[in-house]
């Protein structure tokens, strides 16, 4: 059982790359929110595939349906189910990589764990595709969090090593053109977070936001404030002082990434997210028939990103806007 | 809440630095399991403060008393309950420190959290004291995991940047000289784990291991594989490719760590951690006065770590090993 | 939050009575599962409405659709979805009791929680409706332990006080006639049921059936075995002696209905549930105009049941199945 | 597993019958809540074994130590940890019943689930001992729900059949001198309950009542307002009116128990639970010898009960209060 995250609301991912449709449940969202039906597509657009030459040509207009939970636009109090249709699934396209795990794909360890009844067209439930109805659930909660005053923004602020802009298109158009892929790194800050947020343990920022975004496809790695650079530093210079402000106290850096102890500050949160390069490239790789125990070379073919990072980057504001509002759900149980 | 964790056990850590004892609860742990309690306290000297003139001096036997869920040694079915005494608190230590918040501490968002009503000794529930009940529950899990052929072993990989264990020394005692503490980086390896393990989505073992892992204080990054550095690479270059072997298919690498889509490869899992410098360092740091809002500078006083990666290696391999183990039992939900 | 139910497999219920369609999710069953869609269909019609004079005249042809994990009708590892397409809502019916709460239901209950942004439509997400996709997951459930060979019945062992068949119809009718209602307790026993099932303390059968059934709307009431009965008896009346057997311990009686300490003895399971009269009835009634506060008398127009029982049956076996499921996947988590 | 309850607080009883101590972690109390110890053993001691000629001659203080969470007699919101130590444990008593199992008590289906290693003196996790914990939990939430003006009381309705007080005595003081033991009914009212609590489907306050009410052992049935009356009852009859009244609406009769559709209705919550007579009895009885598979004739030797009820009366008050507190905080979560 791995599809359900949260405490206080509670979020549910179904479907597959290629099944009828992919969808999401989220409970525990009050009654009375309006949900901008217009706002939320256009925050999906952003992670939708076939905009343009970088990324996968398949093509989904990826609207979502709400068929429960919302009465002319407003949440009613149930829980709130959208589906969106996949329009454009060509499981043909994977008919030839039935019997061929893809290098870097969960293709192998999904015919381990489920045997022949897996769902191996394009991924099934480990599927890219199923950041769409997270995105869904994302989407939601940033409209909620904004009006308490909390924005969440992300941006890749690493491509193929590279940190500009002109550089990062450089290198995923020669990697695509060699049939190959590059990974980056997302860098995600949420401004506006009270100070209060987060329970103690398990159940700090840090681990809330870590488990969602390993949900991710392609993550490899995440780190709060300095992160592992902070590895490196005295505590002396990775200590966030304290100073005196007109309205309690103020932080002299941010160091900790506004989190201490699990619980925000009321600095801005900040972290990052390592994204490995697509697994699914056009350059030939070892691997093995698993009818015949064969050996075999794969050229991965069908649509694919040479680099998944700029769809990631909204993936990322929606897992860290679920992960945010489910803890500000919980800091309201008060005394 | 955040004192639970765990979807097949359920470990529920309690107790404060200065509270008459701290402890742990394990329920789902199946009856008839041996507990030596003897290697247990053996794990738990390898975290223990007091042993060297570079750890901290508080002195503690960290002897835990099971007192429920076992029978002659043996688990019973019952939930297992240990706690170890907190036999050399001395809170007056802290007397000082009640209303001057320790940058890079808890101490701060503890009082904006629960207000004058928090456990300000030490750092209450936040304090590093707290990974000893979590080392009780990881002692315990690593022997049922030895039992199906599973090693957990971590090591400090790095500190204050030096890979070599001369320089880490020298490092630690040079900024302990100056009043200053370092961090580092703790690699783990579990090997031995079968393939299968792990749920897609939220609870895959990348999850459930971040989650965890997010527990010890000082944590502030984690990276699987590769990590950090997949995201310089090409897909050719980090996918792993697969070989047939004689008992199933081979992997020619392991730069996903033993992980893909969440679920474990068969391969050594691969994982590392970030530890920020000890926040607790007697250089002085500004601060300010909670019941004046006054500034203040402050050197920590007490007993602290100038550097607490060698302490925190067994304390991630006790939170590999739950997270591991927990996982484990998931799989044996079969058809 | 109520939308989730289950510790082993997690089902999660959406959907309100007048919105796009009904449905469900589940996760945790294992992949390999064949899932027999015309038997759930059949299942389905017996709790459907509009099959006769005595029951709702709303039509619905309740043919679940899975949207998501099932692969060429077996389960794939992935969660499970299901939808209902709610055909034949006619929330026009109810438009004269937006704001006059009929007695009995959760309407005011509902408008008290959720204010003015609650789905008053036909009850929303309290509406026997939900029952439809609780009985796709219960049914779902039934198959699956039906390969194990535990089977569950259910019948109306009273309805109206009466226990004969012919008075239990007369009984409707009567009441049916007078613009009224009766209600019904309904019995179940579930056989087959391997000892050892279930977990202690607050994880028992009885827990996880009883936190089941009360989401079943109109169940007022639950017992076990003699249940209230036992209250009045002698324990030398009420314990089950054991007898040597061929293949391991026989049970003389099975007073405790199946269930010692919440686990299961090996007996059949046998458990009671009191429905109360349907609430919604044409006979005239006291209540308040919520916009005015002003009494009214209201008679309850639209479709309903005179007895849910007989629909209520099913209901009751899908309950039951969910829970045992639940509880017997938790077995096999073995040593 | 099932040693934890609750949604928004979460309690986790451990302990056995005859181990050095039983004991509660409750997670969720808001920091800063004052626990008045004192208040908190007079609870206690009305469920404390020993008082009396009909009750188990057992002798425990039952004097929970609070070793975390609390500080200076207040929560600092850190889990609070008590525990009980088990002073008058006699598990000698117990020996010759190793391999002889009571009937009606859960010493069987231990013996199944867990097999050797189970826990067999003295009932271990399934005894009555258990609730001693449980009402460490359950007497502070009736605290923090006395300050809200909730309170929670229940009373013995029905002994041997008995209404009446001095029948009640009667019974018992008979079967007792017969060896035997009876059983009876507990009825629980909480007044003050605010309209609006509890969440629907699943997590409605009867199922999160009748889920821990289960708890206890020898409860056999559990019913809401008329419960297991109403079935027998037309609508018209059990439905409960509405009038208008100075401060919103009242209603003209409280049928239901005070809750619909799982929401508190503001009237009081009342229910009833049914148990069956004391298993414990010193009247022969058929069972089997574990190690021969043998018929043995028991009669159960050491300290027990004739009747349970008159003990068992504060521990449904403490199930309740801890229902109703964890429903409480779940309304908290406000828009």
């Amino acid at each position: 059982m791995g599809c359900s995250y949260g405490e206080n609301i509670r979020i549910t991912v179904f479907g597959q790359s290629h099944s009828t449709a992919v969808g999401v449940t989220i409970d525990g969202i009050p009654a009375g929110e309006r949900i901008d039906c217009d706002r939320l597509c256009a925050f999906l657009f952003r992670r939708s595939p076939g905009k343009g030459g970088l990324s996968s040509e398949r093509k989904e207009s990826d609207t979502p349906e709400f068929i429960s939970g919302l009465v002319n636009g407003m949440t009613c109090g149930a829980p709130l189910t959208a589906i969106i249709q996949n329009e454009d699934a060509r499981p043909g396209d994977y008919e030839e990589l039935k019997n061929i795990p893809r290098p870097g794909h969960a293709d192998l360890t999904a015919w381990i764990k489920y045997g022949e009844a897996r769902d191996w067209r394009g991924g099934g439930y480990f599927s890219g595709r199923m950041t769409a109805p997270l995105c869904v659930a994302g989407g939601v909660c940033l409209q909620l969090l904004e009006r308490k005053g909390i924005r969440i923004e992300a941006r890749a602020s690493k491509i193929a090593g590279a940190a500009d802009p002109d550089d990062m298109e450089r290198a995923i158009r020669a990697a695509k053109e060699e049939g190959d892929s590059v990974g980056g790194i997302v860098e995600c800050v949420a401004s506006g977070v009270p100070a209060g947020l987060g329970d103690p343990m398990f159940n700090g920022l840090e681990n809330r936001i870590s488990q969602i975004v390993f949900a991710i496809p392609a993550v490899k790695g995440i780190e709060f404030g300095e992160g592992f650079t902070a590895a490196g530093l005295r505590g002396s210079e990775n200590n966030d002082e304290y100073l005196p402000g007109y309205n309690g106290i103020i932080f002299a850096s941010n160091h900790c990434g506004g989190i201490l102890g699990g619980i925000s500050t009321g600095e801005p949160i900040v972290f990052r997210t390592a994204f490995k390069p697509t697994p699914s490239i056009g350059k030939k790789q070892r691997s093995v028939d698993l009818t015949t125990m064969e050996p075999v070379m794969l050229s991965v073919p069908g649509r694919h990103d040479a680099c998944i990072v700029p769809r990631a980057v909204p993936v990322v504001e929606a897992a860290a806007a679920i992960a945010i509002y489910d803890s500000l759900l919980a800091i309201k149980l008060g005394k």
